[in-house]
């Protein structure tokens, strides 16, 4: 029988950032028969995404879907919202962080980067300075959630000191792993570009990215001049006006957003922000009794990704096979230069605490049979 | 209870030419839950369908998947075989050999382009005609199965004739709708980039686009300065040999193309061929015996999908909408200087002349309730 979860006794205990795990209506959606991407019945469910998107993100903003991954949408805002040669500030705290200046400088943006020591947050006021220092920048772009470090930036303060600043900048945000599990309020803070994934907290397969999008976007949007065809936001603009879409879109993947979205209407988006605060609290506080370092600044530690090491003697690894084979606890390792000296544990969209005590469970075993030195005694 | 097809009773005869129906054990592993895209079970679901496409393809040319639809797919041949103000020929014969040409412009490609009537194939000679006339291009683009019209282009005759004229011309082939319902075979035929799309005779859903690369292309590809990062091909080929993905794919939609292709490889390639010609004949006799007008130059017609017109006094999307809320059954509308002006029956994928029984039986009804004077008369 599957759990509350959807997952089956015999399946994993899936705890990556995203992919994250299906609940049984989103898979049932799945399993629906396609139908014509330019017929009334998916026109209808197409607005329904649309509106509940509207909702999730608590914005007044165009919204539009594109069938890509994170990386896809982050290109969808290099391409839309620069020109070659142009300033952007890119704050930087990440994997992720990296590949948006990396995107931008593929396209030939002029990118200025602070980059923020790996598990740290930026600082707003750094941020400021660096605006201040240079009124050539017209745009900023961060990271709200960084899913390499399991860091949540404080957002609300960083687009201040932005505004406090450059009052006209684009401010773009990457908003991947945080936007429908975390509070972000693009309208009130002046958030003109919010992308998120469907991977992420909102408990569906991979393949489509949402962007909000401002006024201020769409001014910006009309003079950007890098080439862009599949990922021009107008064009998905003015189809998403007659409900339908400028390419075939990720038809299924539509469907279990709109189960998905029923669902967390059920929940309630403060109750689903609550969740998530409360269970990255009670997984870092679970990680902490096991002796094992976690990496975020714990001012700044992320509501859906907690990166954690264990001590020196024990290969990171070996660990996740050892959960993965031996427990059917699937977490993520690191990326760029913590590859092979970190763990993750994902705990956005359907996740409860008993998920997380059955991953601490297997970590402790593991840790154990691996004879780490520092299991149960804080290095 | 499901049809052999998946449709039950109370589902519709889906028949646009993408998404096609799914059948039933595609809509199982689609309901399947998410596993971390970066672990081994993952893997070996890519790597199988890696082999099945090869097979499909009959291709030892690298092949490629990308989270996209096809439109990005097309997208994606432009930024990895092009250079800003390189000449390319494209032989367009309808919407989407626009799409291409339109798509190589945003670019800053140097488009010329030879547009054959709608309904026509393109003439191999004239194709030579113009590659001999113009020393400076180096890129010929072409459709092979227009599904705006539904015209196949001889595609072979062409590709000889590229070759003839330019035998190191690089030849890219948008297979959409055709790879794996029709005969390809790009390493006889010298066709250096094939790209086909999961919604098409995959019976998969929309969200993933297939991409053959050979030798040739990847050499081109080395040389090739248009901007790019998420459709970068040499990305996916590193992460392709080690069974990932460069960005978070489509994990579900790989599932089912897993499914699909067992299923493919269950029937035999040579008996889709087979079957996809016989139904797509069948179609034209049974629209031509209720005095329907083909589209199509009847010497190329397609094997994947049939366009054809009612009498002028018919308003097609009258009928159109007739043929779904009164029978159940969903054709696809004309597109570009076509809409409103002309249906198109997808007969591509899961497909079975019982199928094309009921869109007929379907068509018949409400011709003669639309007071169609042409019906079951030759206009």
């Amino acid at each position: 029988m599957p759990s509350e979860n959807g997952r089956t006794p015999a399946t994993q205990n899936l705890r990556t950032p995203g992919p994250t795990p299906l609940p049984p209506e989103v898979r049932e959606a799945l399993a629906r028969d396609m139908v014509n991407h330019r017929g009334p019945e998916f026109a209808a469910v197409l607005r329904e995404c649309v509106d509940g998107l509207k909702w999730a993100f608590q914005t007044r903003n165009d919204i539009l879907l594109l069938t890509a991954s994170g990386t896809g949408g982050l290109e969808s805002v290099v391409v839309n919202m620069l020109s070659p040669g142009q300033k952007v500030l890119v704050v930087s705290i990440g994997y992720f962080g990296d590949r948006f200046a990396d995107i931008a400088r593929a396209y030939g943006a002029s990118v200025v980067d602070i980059a923020f020591p790996w598990g740290q947050a930026a600082d707003p006021d750094v941020v400021a300075d660096q605006l201040a220092a240079d009124p050539a920048i017209d745009t900023v772009f961060v990271t709200h959630n960084e899913t390499s470090t399991g860091v949540m930036n404080p957002l609300e303060q960083i687009a201040r000191a932005v505004r406090r600043v450059r009052p006209d900048a684009l401010l773009a945000v990457d908003g991947i792993s945080s936007v429908g599990s975390v509070p972000v309020l693009p309208d009130a803070w002046g958030c003109d570009v919010v992308v998120s994934g469907s991977q992420k907290g909102w408990m569906v397969p991979p393949g489509l990215v949402f962007v909000s999008v401002s006024l201020r976007g769409w001014e910006r949007q009309a003079q950007a001049k890098m080439p862009r065809v599949y990922f021009d936001w107008l064009a998905h603009k003015k189809h998403l006006e007659k409900n339908t879409t400028p390419w075939t879109p990720a038809v299924g993947i539509v469907f279990a957003l709109q189960a998905a979205l029923e669902r967390m209407w059920a929940e309630g988006l403060e109750q689903i922000f609550r969740r998530h605060e409360r269970i990255a609290r009670y997984t870092r506080e679970r990680l902490s009794q096991l002796g094992l370092r976690l990496f975020a600044d714990p001012v700044h530690a992320s509501w859906t990704v907690t990166a954690f090491q264990a001590s020196d003697d024990v290969d990171a690894k070996a660990l996740l096979r050892g959960l993965r084979e031996k427990h059917n606890v699937v977490l993520a390792g690191g990326q760029g230069r913590y590859e092979g000296k970190m763990l993750r544990i994902g705990h956005l969209g359907s996740v409860e605490e008993t998920d997380i005590d059955e991953v601490l469970e297997a970590l402790e075993a593991e840790l154990a049979s691996l004879g780490a030195a520092s299991a149960g005694v804080r290095s």
